[in-house]
């Protein structure tokens, strides 16, 4: 077993490659409705077309960014002090919220208090933790029910619409095809959405609406002022999330902050720490304070090691403290499996592989060790009151979820989802945001199923699936495997897709490992756009396209998911500089290329007057 | 540009990493109704079940086999000499072919002559070249319409079957709980299956129906006695295909046999050789001679080089003596785009990316140049005539397959589907076997039309398609992108899918590239054989999760379609030999596991009673 490495504050810098500018992209903001609301997206600029193609001016393209202020020139990154309150003011101007003199949780002020922790703790200025006044409702969906359009909406909904009239408008302006050029670099193929009712463009007033009724969640703790607002529904485009966090085995605070920083470089909409082992409230804090995406969290793990570890001796008492600290911290949502239900337990006794989800085992355990209902389950009015008070959101847990193709769909899990539609009702009835988690391993035929259910039963709450993977037999390849399911149950619904790392079932992965997750769900959930028809999603696939078309291909490495391996692969085969601007690949060789070919036959079509009518401007 | 190495007898050595054995795995032979009918398998060994589990005896699995002699230490492997003619007597036996003095195509001729290439030649004994006798047709189509089922067809049927009865008699007779396990591991959920009509068990019979139908091939030139038969069809298991190839500006005859006998130990079924550079002709003989899956080839490649490049000094004399050139070294499938009429050519010159199949930009510069229809559809009878006199099976190509999203599903596209749906018709007239080639990139709403359209115009011969990838965005991930689209179309009904590398679209791939495709590919395949319902397909997938829930983790790494790279990955976090037995993994640790809880909550269970009624076995 390798020694646990802590973090001590003189260690902590960010790579300097979690922070450099993407290739040819830079950071800009779209102003909203006042000047303290400034959207981030990244613009890639793009070459001229090639005199022999047009000669065409290609305006930027604007993508969906999720790295903060990390890829920003301008910002000053020092994980010491974390990243700047982007929300404070909003927060303050709302008046419903009240700072505290001393946190609320027990443990929380213990480990604020604890000497020997002063090396690990984040030592960036203690902002004042903050909590709604007595008897108000903080959150989105509240202010969502009451006709409110937050900063937080009004940036959400920008920020879904990634500037795509910008990318049009100057496209049109682009000299005398620029008309012609938009309306084919615009054009995509109808949608098929399963019900799903996605507008032309995303209002703040349709976010309003979305959060209000349930069918989207924008996770932002009042706790977490340093994130960027973001939605999760099925009228928005398919997030992604992606999962770190240390185990008792291994791995330090410094590399959990660095898989974070790392993870919404390469597209995480959101992050979730998992952290099972030593020091996960230090962890923690030093992850929330530099995180521009929400941050979800499974409480229970926490408990469970003030415990030591003997689910049996949670109680009640043990998991609202832990609620607590960690709203009190500014994690946006919660894991909890309080749809697991005592009577449900003996149904998984007949699985395969029984229960896979840590959190599931420990209730299963709790509940039967007592004989007694889930706490979360008879508590959850009381968690309900806690959420509201920070809004922190539900992530409903799947503690059934199948472990296997074999339990897939079985009583076990499909009980448990019919009680995750009970307690979103509950939740709502508080005006707590909430998303429903769901599996894990499914075969093809079955994920269809998996949504239409959630959709019927939990009322269009937001899907938030692992995976699924459709087959087990890919130890190694599980990212692939699973990228292959979550692309389907996006395509049906889901709203967040849960990165499955090639390390899944087999250790804990790295940050390289991260990144191949990330890069297979970011591929997955924009494919699950394209089917779903979702406004401008095909945009950067047209565009990519005619640079490939045109031998652009430094535009066709910086337009994809990952320029830095698009490069290299291409180096691999043609190193020199010149191939960069070459009219051929080296699939083919400079004699004998089909783009070339195809550019020819659309010359003599034209000569020949074959296809005048269908030629292309 | 990088010089090219040429192939030597001296360097004739295939890797020790391609040959050894897969781990606690062994090459075993399933015998047919004669004795040299010997079919291979691979068969995974499985550890006890631990005595805390349970204890049982848990017999070997086997799994279908593509990598011929090369992983059987019983074989003699050595390049210079090439396999063994498995299949020799069987053509001799039939009695309708006769063997030539000296080849038939002028170009082959040449290059057998040519004193210069006699360093690069495969020196192996030559084998004369073997004909259909004349009027002779010696297709397995032309046998199946006759009722003759062939050695090919049983071979082939019996490998379908994957000796899934004796793994399932041997756990029925292994201890007490023998029969119930045997129930429990043999469980699948009910395929959907779009029409398909798979029988419990491929029987002899029915394959020969399938091929007689036009439903399946069984692609085996009578010049490649070396290969061992397998079926491309929607009733049978989903095969895949890896491309290898040299091009004019990298790799070697040396690196190319490599990267085939890499591909089959990966699980290759067929494996094309799409070379563009020079020695084509030696390169393949060399592939030929030692491949156990069959070879496909896409003859206008090296038709174009005969006239230095340019395509429109083509003619069919030319382009015929290159189909006996290669029918004579055994090629077993030719790639044809005989169905890119004139007429169609125009309906592409409106696309985003053109013609990307080299072969079809090929033949429409052809067209143009002359003006005059495709000369591979004028005379479609002739070649048909070729093929059938050496069980050549068709791949009529999809030369007009999109090169984008945008493109996809096109008029240009769909013209030529239509068409190629009328050569199958006319193939089958002259009892030639015949696929069906298909794109490219599409948008998953829109694969399934091509299916549908498929299975409709071309009678439901197999369909072979390229991915598809379902997304443009993707340089570096393209084996991700296009796995996801091949899974969803290998379920409705594709009978093949050719890999995709992580290099597509960038540069040539390695043999660790056309490993990452092929178990992306894998993977696809096997979930579609999963959602179609195929017989059996589950049992892997029980078996390795069942080894899973037991911590038998070498069990889990073996049965997995990559355990060199599960091993690793395992090892990278916990590489004591200890923990290849531990009840617990690195994403936990060991006190704190989902697994062995359940465990808990089994026996929690099963003593209060509540679960008795529904308690595993």
């Amino acid at each position: 077993m390798k020694t646990v490495p802590v973090f001590v504050a003189d260690d902590a810098r960010v790579d300097a490659a979690a922070i450099a500018p993407l290739p040819n992209s830079r950071k800009i903001h779209v102003i909203g409705s006042r000047p303290d609301l400034r959207v981030p997206m990244r613009e890639i600029a793009q070459a001229d077309t090639p005199a022999s193609f047009g000669g065409e001016k290609n305006p930027p393209i604007y993508v969906y960014d999720c790295s903060g202020p990390y890829t920003d020139p301008q910002a000053r990154i020092d994980l010491r002090f974390g990243l700047p309150a982007l929300r404070q003011v909003w927060i303050e101007e709302r008046g419903d919220t009240e700072t505290l003199s001393r946190l609320t949780s027990d443990y929380g002020r213990r480990r604020a208090a604890d000497p020997e922790l002063a090396a690990l703790r984040f030592p960036g200025l203690a902002r004042a933790p903050r909590r709604a006044r007595d008897g108000a409702n903080v959150t989105q969906m509240h202010y969502a029910r009451r006709g409110i359009i937050t900063p937080e909406m009004e940036f959400a909904a920008i920020r879904e619409n990634l500037n795509r009239h910008a990318y049009l408008e100057n496209l049109r302006a682009s000299g005398k095809t620029g008309e012609k050029l938009a309306a084919l670099l615009a054009r995509q193929h109808p949608g098929v959405a399963f019900g799903a009712a996605i507008p032309a463009e995303i209002t703040p007033e349709f976010v309003r609406d979305e959060i209000a009724r349930g069918r989207a969640i924008l996770p932002c703790n009042i706790n977490h002022p340093e994130v960027e607002p973001m939605l999760i529904g099925r009228n928005f485009l398919v997030k992604i999330n992606a999962n770190i966090g240390n185990s008792a085995l291994s791995s330090s605070i410094a590399e959990e902050v660095d898989k974070m920083t790392w993870a919404i470089r390469w597209g995480g909409d959101t992050v979730m720490d998992l952290s099972t082992g030593q020091h996960i409230h230090e962890t923690r804090e030093w992850i929330v304070r530099n995180a521009p995406v929400p941050i979800g969290a499974v409480p229970i793990y926490q408990a469970l090691e003030k415990v030591d570890g003997k689910a049996e001796e949670l109680n009640w008492e043990i998991f609202r403290d832990t609620l607590i600290e960690q709203a009190e911290q500014g994690v946006d949502y919660f894991t909890l499996h309080a749809g697991l239900r005592l009577a449900h337990v003996p149904l998984a006794a007949s699985r395969l592989t029984g229960i896979v989800s840590r959190g599931g085992s420990i209730l299963a355990k709790w509940c039967l060790a007592h004989h007694r209902e889930n706490f979360l389950y008879t508590h959850f009015e009381e968690i309900c009151a806690i959420m509201k008070a920070y809004d922190v959101a539900f992530s409903l847990g799947d503690g059934l979820r199948p472990g296997s193709l074999f339990d897939a769909n079985d009583a076990a899990q499909l009980a448990e989802l019919k009680t995750l539609g009970e307690l979103t009702e509950m939740a709502w009835k508080h005006e707590v945001q909430t998303m429903i988690e769901g599996p894990g391993h499914v075969p093809m035929q079955k994920i269809r199923e998996n949504m239409t259910l959630e959709l019927d039963w939990c009322k269009e709450a937001p899907f938030y699936t692992l995976g699924p993977l459709v087959t087990d037999i890919s130890p190694g390849y599980d990212h692939i495997a699973s990228a292959i399911g979550a692309a389907q149950i996006g395509w049906y619904g889901t709203a967040m897709l849960c990165c499955v790392t090639p390390k899944e079932h087999l250790g804990l992965p790295d940050r390289n490992d991260v990144k191949e997750g990330i890069i297979a769900y970011k591929l997955a959930a924009h494919a699950a756009d394209l089917a779903k028809g979702h406004p401008g999603a095909q945009i950067r696939d047209n565009a990519l396209s005619r640079a490939r078309y045109e031998f652009r291909w430094e535009d066709q490495f910086n337009l994809g998911l990952d320029p830095d391996r698009a490069r290299a692969f291409h180096d691999a085969t043609l190193p020199v500089a010149a191939a960069k601007v070459a009219h051929f690949c080296s699939m083919c060789g400079p004699r004998f290329c089909s783009m070339n070919i195809t550019r020819e036959v659309r010359e003599f079509a034209a000569a020949q007057g074959l296809a005048e009518s269908e030629a292309r401007a």
